[in-house]
């Protein structure tokens, strides 16, 4: 992995949150984005070169929704970058790491993104991005 | 909060572990660590500019112990880099978070360090940790 590119924290409600982590972390959320497919609206904070990704659901199949009912608002995922996320998704695969999906999929901020199974990864929720290609 | 300086993840079986972070991350541990007043072993990855620190329990009554027989293995907290941790415990205390120990501890990694109560950051375990002065 080349390095962390955010962390997405599951809220319940985004407005509130916002309000909460821009005191926790002395900065503003700097946009907003819906990720359709995933049923969630995020919400982005920069804090020295990381982002912190508060992650809502729109409807309760989102999987956050889920997440949020099973443990509570928290930590979600970790998301690092890497450099050719399909030959990356043939590495972990080949190294034992349990894929979500198996294709890459369209994430917020311009990515493509894999999830890799926290029971493969010692509980961590963990997503490969790729700044998609212009 | 100046920048992220680490995330910690609690860990079952640090040998294991660290195999499997290294894997993960593509990046081997670059020192262990006791930090004894909290019953833990601490194991540091770097990947960028963020640490990655997994945390075993030294016996079970560590804080790390409780966590994984509540919650199971994953990440325990995020860290941030702040400057003047007494002033900024004060300055988290005015704006309404809770303390989880009034005066900074000494953390890992030449830190001393202070921790946010999740129940007060949207339940995000968060600790303030400040480099010592030589």
């Amino acid at each position: 992995m080349k390095k962390l590119e955010h962390i997405g924290i599951a809220v319940k409600n985004l407005e509130e949150s916002e309000i909460l982590f821009a005191k926790l972390l002395g900065t503003k959320s700097y946009k907003r984005e819906a990720v359709e497919s995933e049923g969630v609206i995020t919400s982005f904070f920069l804090v020295g070169n990381v982002k912190i990704e508060l992650l809502s659901a729109t409807h309760p199949e989102s999987p956050i929704a889920k997440f949020i009912e099973k443990k509570g608002e928290g930590i979600h995922h970790l998301a690092f970058e890497v450099e050719d996320i399909d030959g990356q998704i043939e590495n972990k695969k080949a190294e034992g790491f349990e894929l979500i999906s198996k294709m890459p999929k369209d994430g917020a901020d311009n990515k493509r993104i894999a999830f890799l199974h926290p029971k493969s990864t010692g509980g961590v929720l963990t997503e490969m991005c790729e700044e998609k290609k212009k």
